[in-house]
């Protein structure tokens, strides 16, 4: 296929669009004109589903209805309010039901998670990460090398782009990996980087580490709802989310972890626990089982009780992932491109022509070349960036990345020219 | 004042209560005659305080017309939503508002506080606890020793009750931390036990173990929002709670913790830290800021954005304690009181006169009887109890305590007849 430029071009698009009604099961910011924002600020907030509101009501009105017999009267019952979820997120990242859970925040399950699988010796300390990586795993991953008493000037590798290139090659990262194999703990990546839009080699980086004993793990903050996943089938040793950008969950919703379910099962790792990671059959003699009996899946390394207001939205959103037809289908049904040029003269600043972005579900081949553009408009829109022409009818996040904009746009259904950006001092686009 | 077993007696206490409207405040469930239950499993699930419905419906709104920019534009920004509950809980627990801070779950909670306050060594290795402890107290616990190489065995430490006792006498916590006073790192105790009701003396407690250079924490889950706190002036150095119980605020709500000034504004303490415990003038330089530079205050524990729907019904309940006048207020206006007798013959059968449950907002000072209803009460009652008489009226929780029934009476003001407690094997007494 041609791209073209011409609106008409993308009305055509967007005709042709299996997925194109999708649109409608979200609430679209409106822009001064009361009509729907064209939003790109879904990697840092994703947009409410509308079935969210009647599920969060459901439950108010069970707290004022029932008290605390809602934890086990309700069709969705609080108690195993988490297992509503299980399916759908098994499905979402290529996992069996059991190596799947919601609790707590992002870092907070990347820390429980490093509990279990950051277990430094003498010989085998390091970490590997991605530079640049989310701040907050950077802070977690440091963190946790100086609580094991070592400093990460000796126990953190950093694979970094080569000179004047925008992603990280696979093969750098391999390469560092069997530098480092005798003492090498953890590699620590994300599936879709934050700040380039890098989609990681999750199978090949996975089995090279693997090779050497080294755990692997990812955050998947940018990479859950946005690319197809087979977490299971590519034999990923943990992995985290958060569920508020591409999952549609609301502001600091329930996060996610998958443990690889020869992991889930062994009961006899190692971890921070809490009573609600016990076997639910025991759970409730309370004191009268003062060892800890984790369960026999990702559940094990729950710390609490489910937080259900901040999980009811996501079983709204799931559901959507569902109906069409998961990560797959989509990656099936829909097209991506994007062109852009760059003026090498100012190569961090955003003068770009971002010709088109498209509403894919799916990731592209051209994960080289989006990157650029990613890295590009990233260093820009730390404030807000103004794109010319259709800036009304667009709305940024505070950390946008072109990426972003391309991977989240199920949540929306139109095939926009967005035109050429002009220039990094923006105003702000919606008051 | 003479206490009456009569009805009437109890009618008339409750139009003297000058607290009485605030049973208004709450949903009650109701019975099958319609009319509102006498809910006692607040320990377990407060009431919903009916305000809390519109704040949910404010925030569902301001993301369905916002999105990603109500982290700024509404009247309580999502981006800085934890310092909307910071001085009311301040208030609550008698701390500096740069003491505490809303986050997490409370054993994920404890868990963040031993990172930074269990630092063991060669010498100092050893936790003293209660015994019985709330279980996620202690699988926290004991995975935390595990965690550093050691044994709970040789490194836990438990005060219990003397023989035919039913509290612990803080004389032996005492005797205890003397014992123990070399190898003692950190003393970590519920401010009100989750089992027999028990209120330790937290300030004579903490006192003794400083004096020592023992650290000391508390688990508040039964305490805060149910007795006066004075954090600070008691010089506790750290303190978790969730907040689904007396505070009211929902289902798995975000639970809270306290830091004493002294330590949080020490930037040096180790701790497992995330972005949102980073300074807010360089968190959003993100992965141009690699150093974690954490927040001068309780924030600097912070992991992850606030999950607002796990907050926003907080702000509702809090609320209502500021209306009240907070703890203190309470407690001088209400009285409590409970009598009961027990047969010898079968003492942890709850063959019980519970002839007088108070609505106070205060603690007893007789606890040690009150702890042996609760005692033989909660034994009982991991299921259901039923109660004879007005059991119709009644919704307990799954693990209820005596003490627990007295203490959260602020859910609801009146002040009843209980009857005579008649078996364990109880029917449940809400369909």
């Amino acid at each position: 296929m041609i791209f073209s430029a011409e609106e008409q071009f993308a009305l055509q698009l967007d005709s042709e669009d299996p997925l194109r009604h999708f649109r409608q099961k979200f609430h679209l910011p409106l822009g001064k004109d009361d009509r729907p924002l064209i939003y790109f600020a879904g990697n840092s907030l994703g947009l409410m589903p509308k079935a969210a509101r009647a599920i969060v009501e459901e439950e108010l009105d069970n707290w004022a209805k029932l008290g605390v017999d809602a934890h086990h009267a309700t069709g969705t019952p609080w108690y195993t309010y988490h297992e509503a979820l299980r399916e759908p997120t098994a499905r979402l990242v290529g996992a069996n039901s059991l190596e799947v859970i919601y609790m707590n925040s992002l870092t907070v399950n990347l820390h429980l998670m490093m509990a279990t699988f950051y277990r430094p010796t003498k010989s085998r300390f390091k970490i590997l990460m991605e530079e640049p990586a989310f701040p907050s795993d950077t802070y977690a991953i440091k963190t946790q090398i100086v609580h094991h008493g070592l400093d990460p000037k000796d126990a953190l590798i950093l694979a970094r782009p080569r000179k004047n290139e925008f992603i990280i090659r696979t093969e750098d990262i391999v390469d560092l990996i069997q530098k480092h194999a005798d003492q090498l703990a953890v590699v620590v990546l994300a599936g879709v980087n934050f700040f380039t839009g890098q989609l990681f080699d999750v199978e090949r980086i996975t089995a090279a580490a693997q090779a050497y004993g080294v755990v692997v793990g990812f955050d998947l903050a940018h990479a859950i709802g946005n690319v197809p996943l087979s977490l299971h089938d590519w034999n990923v040793d943990f992995a985290v989310w958060c569920s508020y950008k591409y999952l549609n969950a609301g502001p600091g919703a329930v996060a996610g972890a998958f443990v690889h379910q020869r992991h889930a099962t062994n009961r006899k790792l190692p971890r921070l626990a809490g009573w609600f990671g016990n076997d639910p059959n025991t759970r409730f003699r309370l004191h009268l089982e003062p060892e800890f009996v984790p369960v026999s899946s990702a559940d094990g390394w729950q710390i609490s009780n489910p937080p259900i207001f901040a999980m009811a939205p996501l079983r709204a959103s799931l559901a959507i992932f569902d109906d069409a037809g998961g990560m797959e289908a989509g990656a099936r049904n829909r097209r991506c491109e994007m062109r852009f040029s760059r003026t090498q003269r100012h190569p961090r600043r955003p003068y770009l022509t971002l010709q088109y972005v498209s509403r894919s579900l799916a990731f592209c081949e051209d994960s080289g070349s989006a990157s650029i553009v990613a890295q590009s408009i990233t260093t820009a829109s730390l404030r807000i960036l103004a794109l010319q022409g259709d800036c009304e009818r667009m709305q940024l996040g505070g950390h946008q990345s072109a990426r972003d904009c391309r991977i989240f746009l199920h949540e929306f259904s139109r095939c926009v020219f967005i035109g050429r950006l002009k220039n990094r001092n923006a105003k702000r686009l919606v008051a």
